[in-house]
Parts: structure tokens; C-alpha cells; sequence
């Protein structure tokens, strides 16, 4: 058993050896648990999103008694698939019933997976959940303006690049680069400039057939010629130029992966794994350390009868906001400091339509368009079939907040607007919108900490190590917290499942070193 | 139907005027032929790859009575998708039988469809033909110098840009490009460089977390760092570094679409969907004008039987190379041009492999190798399962036709070798590999016209407006030409179908001028 641990403990030193790849270790040390080492020790897991069901199932498969508590009627928390018939129930707003043709869904929280979150890659693969490709970028799709011009996502790359690579081509060739390249690095480059920004002979950017066609190619004497060149004033002029780089950013790359069916598949691989599944509607209303161990009351919602669970450890994955309602017994410190996590906002806008903007070549991919929306995502589930859920917003941080503020309906139909701005004529193809706003939503009450926020002093945008995350990574007695909000990733499931393997592992070394002074006790 | 015909040239007239999609109008027009308009006239179709194909099902809508005569035991031409236990027969070379696993396939020809190419992606709708997304770009895949040394795509495309965005800047600050831009431009371009980089405050470019970690992210106090920048000489050292520009080819983006399961099932569709499906087996031997119309004689391969079938017109799709050797009674200019068209030479490879790469987070994808065998493809196909098709070469032009005149046994270990090179340890997992080398294919002779070789004078490359292309264009008589080599993508099935679809158009014409002027008579 020590063994087991040992081997786990030396896979997790050696975390800092992986560099080449990205970020496969964190999924893979968990593996080296044995499978008796929690043999005798029951934890009550709190919370079926990613956190809760990775923790119920790496215990379960290291021997552990594992009761899985989830107050929702459904597991996967914000990782919520809305279907046909599905009810949007969000505080202090009327019930919305989805209401979508067959095959077409509404993936309310995460919606895309990087190809480097191999853990949940790897828990898909695991349960036999088939993963399609999430396009994530489409070059035909658009970048909108304020002024409500836009221009092609191919267009404006390769425009742009064109007239980088001309003035940069000029500066050099002026000698104004001397003192700072050499030579040799100064021959090498120019023809790679060249190529980069498809210049002429003379190094001049006048257009590129990468940003598409002037006359297409054609059979017969039909020839192609490129578009010409989008003055760079122009594509500077749009205030959503930067999203061209949107795709560079590791998280958000051309191709990623979805489940197919929904983003919920993988919560119910989990849920068909474990041993004992969630129980559903269980409302956790208090929280007990006990001479012996822990205590867990909850409410059942169905028949309102209240449970009270004795066991020997917690991993609690409650949102904060959610928990700090809850009565716990948790130290002042740490419950002084679950009250002051904020969390952000998040939003989500989706209708059902036929899919008019596939006529236009565009299949899957962002349109970025700014303000309290600032995106049109279109669908990489069914392409090419009739129609489909396209999302009209997607939206966090303090704009969002204040685009919560407007009723429901107000919501959709902005996004209505925008939509048909974009793609003129259309707004009236969508139907049956549906909008969420996460922080309204019951049990979540927001989608992660804004720990800028929460934490004051100016800290720096993205800073999360406060001795307040710090804080929160430590067990309070027997009850350990997980959850994606305490990782670097918050907006990820990744995180969510690195925290819960990161908890698994401390409560597996704790139980491991108990069992090891027993084990002395009763050889003594 | 001089109505419909009416309405359908106008639409080609208005082609020009199509600017803002890619190619969109070319498959469109056709739709309007009426489907009378052929009634009693009997055209024979040579050839059942994608322009036969097309120019039988066009027609047959438009109400002619076609034959289609395929000398293959298949349809689909050079869309040849080589299954288990399929034969590859090559002139001059041992059948290759293809040993496959389950599910497993190897497109020998085509692979890929760029969504502009909205020809073939309508007949794909309108026969039912599942297309999937085909990952052509994966920024975890490699470009590899001469010297065995690799970069992964991400880093090479970030970490060159952060290299350009700083000299740029540099420049800019200097004042060096005041006379190339206005302050107003700038001004705005400053910040946008500082994005389009990742340059830090002072303009420097340090690496960035576009290219990769340098440590993960992760759960509790793991905090993820950006990897460090690989200076500029050393990413300009890689010969391979320009085909990061690869996915910016139009032809060639990101993610383009493969139908599901082998791109003949495109072909399936269309013999599926001909009242009058092709006749395999069928070898012409011989083409004459009659005093009604034309003949055609064939030999079944089968039986060994000879028929003459009698028709009106021909549709002759057959690549230049082999209609040479045909007996023929075109003109002496057309046969002496028909003669002359050279044909480049095309290579592929294919393995079965464990998914070796997809531990190295490539989910389809090409690494650049240079070199003989060109690249390595990674399937798109099956992402995440436990086998697949790796593609070891795909290959053209002059590199080709060298590597081509090696010993099938040695295409197969050269191609095994780079692989290892990229992938150490991996030429072991390869299995099963086979070569196609299209210039030896029986009924092909090669895979495009090389123009260039083919008509002298130093003419630009690519520039194939040419007297022997535009001769090519017109009908010999009552025989027309429609092929992929008669458009100015002879590497694309779009090329074909254009060429197909404006061929039928030409013929149609004819047909409902003759018509009237029957009509006239008959009123008369």
C-alpha cells in the first residue's frame, strides 16, 4: 500500500519534468493509488459537478466508502446540457422551458475542451464517452466594429499580417534594423517576411489570395485573383482586431473537442462508474466535526425528510457563495474568508435557427462582436444539417453583471439585435432563446471567484496566490475543498479536476500515514 | 425550357458578381436546366471520377439518357479510398494488398474538402453523406529542419511573431517608419503590436504562453509560466519554418471537412443516386464521329466482350495521358495537344499505427519534414481510438518523381525512417504500410497536369492560360472534355465538378439551340 503511495508521491515530485508537453502529468499520478487504501474509511462527498465526481471516483477506486451528495437534480453542476423540456430556474426569474428540435442542445456552462486537458480527455476516453472536434475558429467568420462594419476573421489576419510584414520589410531594408540583428539573421528573414505577409517583389503588401478571392478559380478560363488589400487604417479602425489572436491563446485554439450530445456526457460517464451514484436533490444544510469524525445533515427536497450522514472525512466542492450559507463549523479564519470570495458573473444567450450563417461559409467559430454580448458562437455539432443552437452571447466581467440587470426577454432580445446586425435579415430565423445568468443560478450562484475582487490592494489582474486561495487549499479538520475555483484555471473543468486529484491525493496520504502508526500500534 | 435554359445563363453571366463568398456561384447555376431538356438524346460519359460522375447526374436530371463507361472496378477515379483487403495495382509493380484493421482507411487520393469548395460539399447534402471536420492544421504538430531538429507549430508561429511584433516596434519607436505612416496609424498600431506579439511593457518580446508552458497550470499553488522564447536565428535556422504559413493557404485552412468513413463515399452517393449507374470494367478502346452522332467502343474487362454503343454525344472525362494512347478521330491539333499534356507525378504512403502521436497531443494535423516524403499527416478520423491511418508521404512535383523510381519496399522504409526521425522510437509501431506512386496508377497515368513542363517558353508558374488549355475547352465535334485538368485547380475535385458542370452547360446549350431551330422547322 505504501508502496502504491510512494510510487504516487515520486510521480507527483516529478511534475516539474514534463515541459515538452502541456500539462499531461497532473492527470496520470492519481493512477498509482492502490486499490484498498481507503479500505474502511467512508467520505461523503459534497457537490456532483467535475470536483465532486472525479473525488467520489478516484476514492471509490482506491478502496474508500464514497457517498456522493448533489442537492440538483442532475449531476455535472455547471458543466449543464439544456434540452428539450429542460427548466431554467434562476433566482428571482420566471422558469424558462427549453424548447429545441431534436438533436439540438444547449451547453449552458463549458462547451469546449483543449486538447491538453488531457484529465478530462482522459475520464472521456476512460468511460467510453466519444469526443467529436469543436471548431473554435473559423476563418470566415467575422470581427464586427462598433460602427457595426465588419470584416472576415481571414481577412483581417492576413491583411494585417501583410502590412506588419511590409513595414517591417521597409524598416530593414532602410537600415533602420542594423544595431539590432545581424547580418545573417537580416538575409534569412527578409524571404521569410515574404512569405509571411504574401509581399510582391518589391516587398509591397497589395492584397492575398489568403484573405480570400477577388474573382474565385473556376473551370475553363475562368482564373482567380486575390481579394485586394483592406487599408491597414481600416482594419485598425476595428476596435476587435486584437481577436485575431484569439485563437493563439492556448484555451481557446482552431480545433478543441466537445462530447458528443452534450457537454453532460462525461458527468454521466462518471455517475455510471461509480459504485454508488450521486444522490439527487440532497440539500447539504449543515456541516459537523464529530469526536469521531464528520457529520453531514441534509435536506432531501423530494420528500423534505432530513439525513443526517456520519462518516469519516469530507471533500466539500461547493461553490463559496453557496457554502457560505451553509452552517458549518469550519474555523473563524476560513469561514471569514469562504463569506469574501466573490464570485463573477457569466452569460449565455441561445436560440435555435436554421443554420443561414453556414451559407455564408462559416462552419463553427467566434464572430466577435463586442459589447454586453461580445460574441456569436456558432455550432460544430451537426454541421451541415438542417439547424442548429447558435449561441449569441457568452460574456463575464463587470459587463455582464450589468447585462444580468435587464429582464430575461430585454437579454434575448439584445442578442437578437446583434445577431441580425451581424448577419442582416436573420434575426427573425431565431427562435425559442434561452438565456442563463449564472450567477441567478441555484446551487452555483455564479461561474468562479473574481479573486481581484475579492482581494483588494490592487493586486494584479490574474493573481490568484493570496494567502486567502492559500488558505482554502488546506483541510479544515476532516473536511478538505475542492473545486476548479481553486485552481489556476477557475473557468475550466481541468481545474476543477486537478483540485479534486489534488484532495484525493492529501486525504489518501493522511488516511495512508494513520493506517501506517495503527498498523506500528498493533504490531507493538 | 428555352426559359430555364434562359434563367441558367443568366446566372452564369452573373457570376462576376459573387464577391463576397468564395466560390459560391459555380455549383449553383446548373440547378436551373430544365429536366426535359434532354429528352432523345443519349450521351455516353467516359470516365466515373467526380467529372463523370457529375456531368452523368446533371445530365440524367436534365432529362438525357446517359451511359457512363468506367474502366475500374470502382467509381470515383483518383477519390480511391483503399480499405482492408483492397488491391493497390500499380504498372511495373507487385499488387500491394491492403492489410487493415477494423474501421481503419487510407484516402489515396484526395483527403480533404475546403468549405469554399461548396460543389462538392452540396452533393455531399443531397446524396447524405455524413462529412466530419478534418483537422489539416494542429499546432502541436512539428516542422522539422534538415538536421532532425523540431519545433512544435505553436512555438514556431508565437514565438516568430513575438520575434516580428518587437523589431517592428523597435522600428516604429525609432521613428524609422515615420514617413511610411501616420502618427494617427501609429498610434494605434503600437498597442495592437504589443498584442500581436505578446511584447511586454517595454516592447520586448520574452516568450509567450501562446507557445506553449513552460510550467503547467494546475490546482492549489501550481502556477503555470510561459515558455521561454526560442531566439529568432534559431526558428529561422528551421528550413521548414514558412510552413507555418500552411494553414493560411486557402485551400489548406485549419479545418476543412472529409466525408465520414473514405472520400468515395461522395462517389458512392452520385452512382447511388444515377438512374443508370456506372458500367465498370468498361476499357475504351475507340471514339469516332458518325454520320448521326457518335460511337464508342469498349472491351469488358470481364468477359472480354467488345460493344459499340451509338450515341449523340460525348462527355469524355479521361485523364489526357490515357485518351492519348486511345484510338481516336479528333483532330490532328487536338490529338497533338491531347499528346502533349505531361502529367506530374504524386506520391502517398500509408501506415496503421497505434496512436502514438496523440500522446503527444497531435489530433490530426501535418508535421513538415521536407525531404522526399514531404510530411506526416495525422488522421483525423477516429480521434482518441486506438488505431489509425498515419500518412508517411504525400508528395509531388520533381521530389516525387525521383522518389517514385525507388523500390516500393523502399518508399515504405524511407517513409518508416522519417517518422522514427520525428517520432523516436515509432517507425516500430508502423504497420502495414503501402505506396502509391498515381503516375503508375492503370487509368490515371499521373494526378494533374504539370502545365508547366508541358508547354515551354519559360511560362510563370502556375499560369496555365494557355492555346492547348483553351483548345481543351471546346468540343471536338460531338465530343466534349470535363476534368479537373480543365479548371485551374487540378488538384481539387471542385476543379472536376466546375469543369463538369460547364460542360453540361455547353452542351445544354447546344441541345436547346438545336431544338428551337427544330421546333422552327417543324412549325414552319
Amino acid at each position: 500500500m505504501i508502496g502504491g503511495l510512494g510510487a504516487t508521491l515520486g510521480a507527483m515530485q516529478a511534475l516539474g519534468m514534463t515541459g515538452g508537453l502541456i500539462g499531461e502529468a497532473h492527470g496520470q499520478d492519481i493512477a498509482t493509488l492502490t486499490p484498498t487504501l481507503g479500505k474502511g474509511v467512508h467520505v461523503v462527498v459534497l457537490g456532483a459537478g467535475i470536483a465532486g465526481l472525479v473525488s467520489a471516483y478516484e476514492l471509490e477506486q482506491a478502496g474508500f466508502h464514497v457517498t456522493l451528495l448533489e442537492a440538483r437534480d442532475r449531476v455535472g453542476g455547471r458543466a449543464w446540457t439544456v434540452r428539450d423540456g429542460d427548466k431554467i430556474e434562476m433566482i428571482g426569474e420566471a422558469t424558462q422551458t427549453a424548447k429545441f428540435s431534436d438533436g439540438i442542445y444547449f451547453n449552458a456552462g463549458p462547451a469546449r475542451i483543449p486538447s491538453f486537458h488531457q484529465g478530462l480527455i482522459g475520464y472521456a476516453k476512460k468511460f467510453g464517452v466519444p469526443l467529436e472536434v469543436e471548431v473554435n475558429s473559423s476563418r470566415s467568420a467575422y470581427v464586427m466594429a462598433e460602427n457595426g462594419s465588419k470584416i472576415r476573421m481571414r481577412t483581417a489576419i492576413n491583411d494585417m499580417r501583410g502590412h506588419i510584414a511590409e513595414l517591417l520589410a521597409k524598416a530593414i531594408n532602410q537600415g533602420s534594423l542594423d544595431q539590432a540583428m545581424t547580418a545573417a539573421d537580416k538575409q534569412k528573414l527578409m524571404p521569410f517576411l515574404k512569405a509571411y505577409g504574401d509581399l510582391d517583389e518589391k516587398g509591397a503588401f497589395i492584397g492575398t489570395e489568403r484573405s480570400g478571392f477577388g474573382a474565385a478559380p473556376g473551370a475553363g478560363v475562368t482564373f482567380s485573383s486575390a481579394a485586394s488589400a483592406v487599408p491597414m487604417d481600416q482594419l485598425l479602425a476595428n476596435e476587435r482586431l486584437p481577436m485575431t489572436l484569439f485563437e493563439d491563446n492556448l484555451y481557446m485554439q482552431a480545433t478543441m473537442f466537445e462530447p458528443v450530445g452534450g457537454m453532460d456526457r462525461i458527468h454521466a460517464g462518471f455517475d455510471r462508474n461509480l459504485r454508488r451514484p450521486a444522490i439527487r436533490g440532497a440539500e447539504v444544510t449543515k456541516i459537523r466535526h464529530t469526536a469521531r469524525g464528520v457529520e453531514v445533515v441534509y435536506r432531501d427536497k423530494g420528500s423534505d425528510v432530513v439525513e443526517t450522514i456520519a462518516a469519516d472525512y469530507i471533500i466539500c466542492t461547493i461553490p463559496f457563495p453557496v457554502l457560505a450559507k451553509i452552517d458549518t463549523d469550519f474555523s473563524p479564519a476560513l469561514k471569514k474568508t469562504i463569506a469574501g470570495v466573490v464570485y463573477d458573473h457569466s452569460n449565455k444567450v441561445a436560440f435555435e435557427s436554421p443554420r443561414f450563417w453556414e451559407r455564408e461559409q462559416i462552419y463553427g467559430g467566434i464572430s466577435f462582436v463586442g459589447g454586453p454580448t461580445t460574441l456569436i458562437w456558432y455550432p460544430s455539432a451537426g454541421l451541415h444539417s438542417a439547424r442548429g443552437m447558435l449561441l449569441g452571447c457568452y460574456s463575464s466581467g463587470p459587463n455582464a453583471a450589468e447585462f444580468a440587470k435587464r429582464p430575461i426577454a430585454e437579454q434575448i432580445a439584445f442578442s437578437r439585435g446583434v445577431i441580425d446586425r451581424l448577419h442582416p435579415g436573420h434575426g427573425v430565423d431565431l427562435v425559442n432563446g434561452l438565456a442563463v445568468n449564472w450567477h441567478k443560478v441555484p446551487y452555483s450562484l455564479g461561474p468562479w471567484p473574481d479573486w481581484n475582487t475579492g482581494s483588494a490592494n490592487g493586486r494584479q489582474e490574474g493573481h490568484i496566490d493570496t494567502p486567502e486561495f492559500r488558505l482554502l487549499q488546506k483541510p479544515d479538520g476532516r473536511v478538505y475543498f475542492a473545486s476548479a475555483a481553486l485552481s489556476q484555471t477557475p473557468g475550466w473543468q481541468e481545474g476543477g479536476i486537478q483540485s479534486a486529484q489534488g484532495q484525493v491525493m492529501a486525504l489518501a496520504r493522511r488516511v495512508a500515514a494513520q493506517a501506517s502508526v495503527e498498523g506500528s500500534r498493533r504490531a507493538a
